[in-house]
C-alpha cells in the first residue's frame, strides 16, 4: 500500500519540480547589486573565521556587525539607534513616537563557523530599501523602520530570538541566565554589555509599541532545498511551521532467542517501531496529497546498546518523532495518530509504547493580504509567482504571533544554512529585494 | 496491507495456540524419576555458581559434571571410557569395533551462570536408558552408546560444538588457537589439560567411523517458548535451522534540516530502514502462511550517534539482520527479497543500501523415518504429537551433517535457556525419556 501511495505522490509532485525560468528583464533595484555585493564583502571581512563566519549573539561578533551596518547607514544619510535590547534601528529621518511605521528586519548573528547569510540577508534588504528611498527622494504613506535583531541563534545561549523576545517582554527569566557556549558567562550580562536595559527586560515590560507596528517583513535565504529544486529565485512564505517533538519514545517489547521464538510468539520492539514509523508515512502521505502540509523526522532511533545482539530478539527501541506544520490541527491530529496507531500495533505486536510529554511550539500564521501582495509584487517582477511554507522558525514568528501582520520573502540559497556552504545569487537577492520595496511601497494599513 | 496481513496470519495461527491435555496414564519410565531427580541435583550441587551453574567448556566445572556421570555410570555397571576428544561414553557392555551403534548425546557444559538443563538433560536421558537397560535386562538389536559431548556452548571460546567437531574433524585450527574468556589461555591447552589427543585433532584426522553410527539421538530443553504456548510436555524436532546473518547493513540518505526539508526532496535514512522492516514482515507473513519455516531479526539498529539529532534529518542507519529456517531455499530467498526490496526503496527514497558480505550456517536435515519414530513413540506414551523445528543449533547438527541419520527430541522448558531460571518439570522430562528409550528400542538399521 504504501509502495503504491508513494508512487501516485510522486506522481502528483512531479509538476513541482517543472524548472521556472529567471526572467531576462532587470530586477527593479538592479541597479543596487554592486551596493549589496560590496556590503556583504565587507560583513564577512569582519566576520570570517578559519572556516565560515562567526558572529557571537550579543557578542563581539555580533557587535562588530552592528557598528558596520550601522557605519554604512550612517554614511548614506539614514538616522540611526539602539533600541532598549540593543537592537539597530535605522530610518530615513527620525519617525514620530505616536506614527505607526512599518517594521523590516532580521537578524545578524551566525551560528560558530556558519554562512554570511542567514539573517544578515533580510537586514541588509531593508537597508538597502531605506538607501533607494534616500538616494531616490522616494517616501511610503507609512514611514519605513529597518531592525537588526540580536541574538537569533540558539547555538551561543541555547535560547532563540532573543532580541525580538526582550523587545516584546517574551524573554524569560530563565532564558537571562542562561551561560554562553563559550564561557558560561550568563546572557543578561552579555545583554548589559551590549548596551541593553537589562532591569526593564528582567522586568517583563514591552520594549515596543506594537499597535504602532503596521506590518513586519523579513527576508531570508531558504534554509531548504525547495527553490533550488523547483528552480524560483524568490517565493512568498506561506506560514511559519510550528512542530510538536518527543524526544524520547519507547517502545518495550521482550528480547528473546532470535531462532528459537517463532513470530506468533514473538514481542519484537524493532518491527513495531518499524511499522509504526512506516504507517505514520502513509498518513503523511495522504495528508500531503489532501493538501495539507506536513513533515515528520525520527532523527534519533536506537535498541538498547546495553543489551542487544545480532541474535537477540530486540525488547526495546528509543526513537526520537518530530512533526511539523503550518497548521495547528495537523500537529494535533498527527500526534494522535502516532498514538492511535501504537494502540493497534501494541495488541498486534504485544508491545508497549511509553510516551514522553511532547513539547510543542505553535505554528505562525502569516498575514494573508501581505502574502498576496508579495505575489503581485514577484508577479511584477515577472518572476514565477509561488508561495511556500517555511520549515525553520524566524524572527518573523515572535512578531506574527504577537498580533503584528507579518510576511516573509525567500531567497533561493544552496546547500542549507548554518553552515560555511551557503550559496546564494546576488541576482536572486536583489530580486528579493525588489519584491521586498513594491510590497513596502504597495503596503496601505487597514 | 501488513496489518490486514498480520491479523489474518494471527487467525490461522490462533488453532496452534489450542492447549493439549497432559495425559493421565504414567510414562514408560515413570519408576526412574527419583533416579532422575537425583542425577540433576547433584549435578547442580558440584555446579552451583553465586546464581544458577557453571560448568566451564573443557574446564572444570566441565570436567567435575563427567566425573560425577561416569561414577554413576559405574555404580549402575555400565561400561564407560573417554574418547580421543575427551568426550565421555558409556555403554552397557563394550561394543565391538566393528560393530554399528546407536549414539544418544548432548553437552555438560554451560554458560557462565546458566541453567542445569540445557545439554544435561539429554545426557542424563541417554545414561537413563542404559540404567534401564541394565537393570532390566534389555538389549537392543544395534547397540547403544551414550556420549556426553564436551565444549557445546560458544560463551567460553567464541566457538561452539568443539567435542563434536573435535570427534568429526571440522574443529578448524584456528578454533584451536581461541582464547578462554577468563584467563586467555588457547583451547588446545583446555584441551590437553582434559586428556584429548590434541595432536590428532590438530591433524584434522576424523576421530570417529561415522559409517558405523546407524543413528544418533539428542534430547533437548526447547529454548524457545512453544511448548509452553501450546502445552506440550514433548515434540519431535523437524529440522534444525541455518541461518543467515548481516552483521551491518547501512542505509545511506542524506542529513537536512527536519523543518525545511519536505518530503519529496528527502532521503531519509530511518523512514527507509524501517519501510524495509516492514516490507519483510510483509514477506515473512506470507511465507508462513504458505507453510514456510521462517524466523526473522533485526536485534541492532542504530542512527549515527555521533551526529543524530531531534531536528535533523537522519543521513545514516544501522542495522543487523538474521533470518533463520530449516530450508536452504528459504534463507536464499529472504536474503533475495532483502536485495530486491532494498532496489525499489532506494529509487523511490533516494537512499542507498551498502550491505556486509553475509555469513551463512546451513540448516541441519533431520532424519524423517527417525521424526516419525518419534512421533509414534508419543503416541505410545499418549502425549500429543507434534514436531517443531529448533531454532538454536545443536551437537545433532553437526552429526546430521557429517551424513548421520538424526533425531531429536525436545521437552518443555520454561523461561528460554542460557539462563538460571530454566524450568523444566521432571514429569516431562520422563516423558521425554521415555519417548527416546521407545523410539531406540523401535529403531531399525535400513
Amino acid at each position: 500500500m504504501n509502495m503504491r501511495a508513494s508512487g501516485k505522490h510522486l506522481a502528483a509532485e512531479a509538476n513541482k519540480m517543472t524548472p521556472h525560468a529567471t526572467p531576462d528583464i532587470p530586477a527593479t533595484l538592479e541597479h543596487l547589486k554592486d551596493d549589496a555585493q560590496n556590503i556583504f564583502q565587507r560583513l564577512e571581512e569582519i566576520s570570517r573565521d578559519k572556516v565560515g563566519v562567526t558572529r557571537e549573539s550579543y557578542g563581539k561578533g555580533e557587535s562588530r556587525a552592528f557598528d558596520l551596518v550601522e557605519k554604512i547607514a550612517r554614511s548614506e544619510g539614514l538616522y540611526t539607534y539602539r533600541d532598549q535590547a540593543a537592537n539597530l534601528v535605522m530610518e530615513l529621518s527620525p519617525i514620530a513616537d505616536d506614527e505607526k511605521y512599518i517594521l523590516i528586519g532580521s537578524h545578524l548573528d551566525s551560528v560558530p563557523q556558519g554562512g554570511n547569510y542567514d539573517g544578515a540577508a533580510g537586514v541588509i534588504a531593508g537597508l538597502l530599501c531605506l538607501i533607494e528611498m534616500k538616494r531616490s527622494n522616494i517616501s511610503t504613506d507609512i514611514p519605513v523602520k529597518v531592525i537588526a535583531l540580536r541574538g537569533e541563534e540558539s547555538a551561543w545561549f541555547g535560547a532563540c530570538y532573543l532580541g525580538s523576545k526582550a523587545l516584546l517582554g517574551k524573554l524569560e527569566d530563565s532564558e537571562q541566565d542562561l551561560p554562553q557556549r563559550d564561557d558560561g558567562r550568563p546572557l543578561h550580562e552579555y545583554m548589559k554589555e551590549a548596551g541593553a536595559d537589562v532591569d526593564n527586560i528582567r522586568m517583563g515590560n514591552v520594549l515596543i509599541d506594537t499597535s504602532r507596528i503596521a506590518a513586519f517583513f523579513e527576508l531570508h535565504i531558504e534554509q531548504g532545498p525547495v527553490l533550488i529544486a523547483r528552480n524560483l529565485p524568490v517565493a512568498a512564505v506561506t506560514g511559519i511551521r510550528g512542530n510538536i517533538r518527543h524526544r524520547e519514545i519507547k517502545c518495550i517489547g521482550e528480547a528473546g532467542h532470535s531462532g528459537a521464538v517463532p513470530r506468533w510468539l514473538r514481542h519484537d520492539a524493532v518491527f513495531a517501531a518499524a511499522e509504526l514509523i512506516t504507517r505514520i508515512d502513509d498518513h503523511w502521505t495522504t495528508i500531503l496529497q489532501h493538501g495539507g502540509d506536513l513533515v515528520a523526522t525520527t532523527g534519533i532511533l536506537s535498541t538498547n546498546t546495553e543489551n542487544h545482539a545480532m541474535s537477540r530478539i530486540p525488547g526495546e527501541v528509543t526513537f526520537s518523532f518530530e512533526a511539523r506544520s503550518q497548521y495547528d490541527h495537523t500537529l494535533t491530529a498527527i500526534d494522535a495518530l502516532v498514538h492511535s496507531e501504537c494502540a493497534t500495533i501494541k495488541q498486534e505486536r504485544r508491545v508497549d509504547f511509553i510516551f514522553d510529554e511532547p513539547v510543542k511550539t505553535p505554528p505562525a500564521v502569516l498575514d494573508e493580504r501581505i502574502v498576496e501582495l508579495i505575489k503581485n509584487a514577484c508577479e511584477k517582477e515577472n518572476l514565477p509567482v509561488e508561495a511556500i511554507p517555511s520549515g525553520a522558525g524566524h524572527d518573523a514568528s515572535i512578531f506574527a504571533n504577537s498580533g503584528v501582520p507579518t510576511g516573509m520573502i525567500f531567497v533561493r540559497n544552496r546547500n542549507g544554512s548554518h553552515n560555511p556552504d551557503e550559496e546564494m545569487d546576488i541576482e536572486d537577492f536583489i530580486r528579493g529585494v525588489s519584491v521586498l520595496f513594491n510590497t513596502v511601497r504597495e503596503f496601505e494599513d487597514e
